[in-house]
């Protein structure tokens, strides 16, 4: 595939992940890959169960063994920084570029069975294995943030995501790869060490499920892609926060967190393995721009701002029309004052923003580097 | 009605909210309606306006004035402790069991006007108006939980509640009223009086219109309703943590929370108004033990449980068939520990559950009185 210029080099982890470190130079993943991990691991948990939510119509992954997970440790047992001589890490080497491996408490894990139907006066249904998750170590540096990366690196990341997409799709009964960031520990982040995750679904998410279907039906009524038409009009006069040649990023109208951004390519592509050679050399000064933007938000001296940067992938599935875009929110809706999902989120869906779009754009647009 | 044996007192706070005082015995809100308010408020905000999110289709509630609203206010500045001589707060009688009134931050407000599609590339669907937010303030005891109020004091809110949905369906426009309580700072819950809230919505909650949906097509694939066969399911050898004559608890197959239990009358009925008196007089027996046994969850020394309480009603257009009853879920995973929306639940809505909810129910079933 075009551009993706990394070095790939894959480890096995003491109790049988996959580990491979991605590099921008050839060479440098064999001398990572001479160090073994030599942690005495418990053998992996078994395949992850998901139940169907008969009233909603959504999967949920059911994964009990993950309550035992770091919960915020301190950064002298961080289990993303490289291991030294006398602590052992999940990344063996004693330096890396980026680094992706097997998440070792995974909401989604193992070869998929065929689904069960539970026989009662309702059927439940439940199915076991299928799916993968994956952590993506950004950098080595415990104390940095991804809006601090240099464009080279975040170049290496696209390739990371890149590829492990492509890899992700032929495992079998893949639907959708997610690939998304949790920062900042009022989101619920565990683990401060910059770090992304990818989930490979063996089912389509609530919410990408809901896209693809809104995507069809407004195919079949205007003959439109619901993504280029929102993308044109957001740039025919909406909430345009930044752009460059391949890539614009705006507020969306109906945007549900206190500050949120999409940003899409403007030619549009299903996934990242299909990003040209342009776009992909126009991302990262986007995608920086914009985290960058995020974490002005508050000023400069304020605590790293929270977000989530959520990938929307088309699903495996024909036509695949959703468009590849990232969604990049906060929850800080002002210094010290945090949105929460509470009755009306987290009960009915219903979100409740405090902050008009087209003012959260303005503010995003004020705080050009 | 039946069974609504309460007392209603309807007065007006200083800026025209409606305040009502829901009193067991004839008289008292005569009592409290001589205290007026006498505070200089500023006018109420303008209607509130929603918009329609075209990749989701759900709307969407903006309200922007509502950044201004009290953020943990201390509790010599609560506004939901009565009045006293020098302290004026949002209810101006001396006392009181029962008060609902309108929010003086509503995310939902004003006369319902006709749709706008604001015309583009892309037509954007908005919505002023319709809808209205209320406040149910459950004791004039600041320090008490729901969980510490007697069965008298439960059973007037139920009347309470009954009142406003009657009410609230009568308002023009309403398609759903939302009843709801947020408990604990840790649901972003900014003043910790007991209380709860009623919504009424001029269109349905994302997850109201996914529920009526796949009841419909439930009863046309099996000719029965969906929640009596839920709740069949369960009694038939289910996850049930209580029950008593009229009502039943118990943990869903596919929980989405930590600790999560879903309270159904055993005879279906579409919302609080149809409850018969033997379903009113058995209801805060059960909604109190389930309560308690949250609390306990965690140790009866422990901070109270953060928790949020949803109720499904019926919405207002036919065939009505979907059933009350109440989800009550908490966050809290274990000691210390919360369960965050990141970015599967809030980037894609795919909930990751950490405690197998046939343990859950075990674990609720042995917290017995």
């Amino acid at each position: 595939m075009p551009g993706t210029a990394a070095y790939q080099t894959v480890v096995h982890l003491a109790d049988g992940r996959e580990l491979i470190y991605f590099d921008a130079e050839a060479g440098a993943g064999q001398d990572r890959a001479a160090y073994p991990d030599t942690r005495p691991l418990d053998p992996r948990p078994g395949a992850g169960e998901s139940r169907f939510d008969p009233l909603l119509g959504e999967w949920v992954a059911v994964a009990a063994g993950r309550q035992v997970r770091p919960y915020h440790p301190g950064p002298d047992v961080c289990p993303l920084c490289p291991s030294t001589a006398t602590r052992h890490t999940e990344i063996p080497a004693p330096d890396y570029e980026v680094a992706v491996f097997e998440n070792r408490f995974p909401s989604l894990s193992g070869p998929p069975e065929p689904p069960d139907e539970l026989i009662g006066p309702l059927p439940h249904r439940l199915r076991r294995g299928g799916g993968r998750c994956e952590v993506v170590a950004f950098t080595s540096d415990h104390d940095a943030t991804f809006a601090s990366l240099g464009e080279a690196r975040v170049q290496l990341i696209l390739a990371a995501w890149t590829d492990r997409t492509a890899n992700l799709f032929t495992l079998p009964g893949i639907q959708q790869v997610y690939v998304f960031e949790n920062a900042g520990a009022e989101i619920g982040v565990t683990i401060n060490h910059p770090h992304g995750q990818i989930y490979a679904f063996p089912y389509l998410t609530p919410k990408m499920s809901k896209v693809a279907q809104r995507g069809q039906a407004h195919a079949a009524r205007s003959g439109g892609n619901l993504h280029d038409d929102v993308l044109a009009a957001e740039l025919a006069g909406g909430r345009v926060v930044l752009q460059n040649a391949e890539w614009v990023a705006f507020v969306p109208f109906a945007a549900r967190w206190p500050y949120e951004a999409h940003l899409y390519p403007r030619r549009r592509v299903p996934d990242f393995t299909a990003l040209d050679d342009a776009q992909r050399a126009a991302f990262p000064a986007a995608y920086l721009d914009l985290l960058r933007r995020f974490q002005r938000l508050f000023g400069d001296d304020a605590p790293p701002v929270p977000y989530i940067a959520a990938w929307y992938q088309a699903p495996a599935a024909e036509p695949r029309a959703v468009a590849l875009h990232v969604e990049v929110f906060t929850i800080r809706r002002a210094p010290g004052k945090l949105k929460y999902l509470a009755g009306t989120e987290s009960g009915m869906g219903a979100f409740m923003q405090d902050i008009a779009p087209e003012r959260a754009a303005e503010r995003l647009r004020a705080l050009a580097p």
